[in-house]
């Protein structure tokens, strides 16, 4: 479960917002060593998605007239057939089942589905190129 | 799904394989505009894990002797809690409801259940530290 100050969606600001994520306490020796590691990966239900109207195939990112109409799977909105988010994070602290993480785009009471160490041989990819409108997307969000 | 040739679980040389991804066809218009971007995140249900023993909270990466015990969510280890993989991949192709990527260390048959593009905000991090195990470990991985 994700504990923070946000409590709607928003799309824009996240980088500097700090949560807690909490796991369940049978699991908190899961966690062990996760500290040495600088970053994770954050897999969250987004569930308030999943309550929401069917999913479109198409849409425009963000709603935003400005924005090309792509497919759903070309665009990281939460209205997916399956509303699974996943972010990388800093790991800023660890206490036993808790984890203060910063940059995490998700809404207080967010269920969490699993928590990774970022592994750069894993996540991170050499020259990534995007479309242009993905910046001008996220130029605010983070 | 996922079509490949790699049948069984490996634990190096998964760099240079090249995977289909198949969509269900009702989710075909979905992919539009994905091929814009160079890569991209795929998560899947590592359902032969899934089916295994019960997930222990600590274990040696690869069950390797040279390894630390570490905790399940501290290393990327198939038998976890929710067995939901996530790989950064290149993404060659992408025809009607199929996308042909590189690099995807999931078997033949793994349920896909979601495709995102990497955005290099959500996805990329500054400078991220690992333990030095994980050289280690994944120098032949990929």
């Amino acid at each position: 479960m994700v504990y923070k100050e946000v409590k709607e969606p928003i799309d824009e600001g996240w980088g500097h917002v700090v949560s807690e994520v909490v796991l369940d306490e049978t699991l908190a020796d899961g966690l062990d060593g996760l500290e040495a590691f600088s970053h994770v990966l954050v897999l969250y239900w987004m569930h308030r998605a999943a309550e929401a109207e069917p999913v479109r195939m198409r849409r425009r990112p963000q709603g935003r007239a400005d924005m090309p109409e792509v497919g759903i799977f070309a665009q990281r909105a939460r209205h997916r057939p399956n509303p699974i988010g996943v972010t990388a994070v800093r790991l800023l602290r660890r206490e036993k089942n808790r984890l203060m993480v910063q940059g995490l785009d998700a809404i207080n009471g967010t269920p969490v589905v699993d928590v990774k160490p970022y592994v750069p041989q894993f996540d991170s990819v050499e020259a990534p190129t995007t479309p242009t409108w993905v910046n001008q997307l996220m130029e605010r969000y983070f």
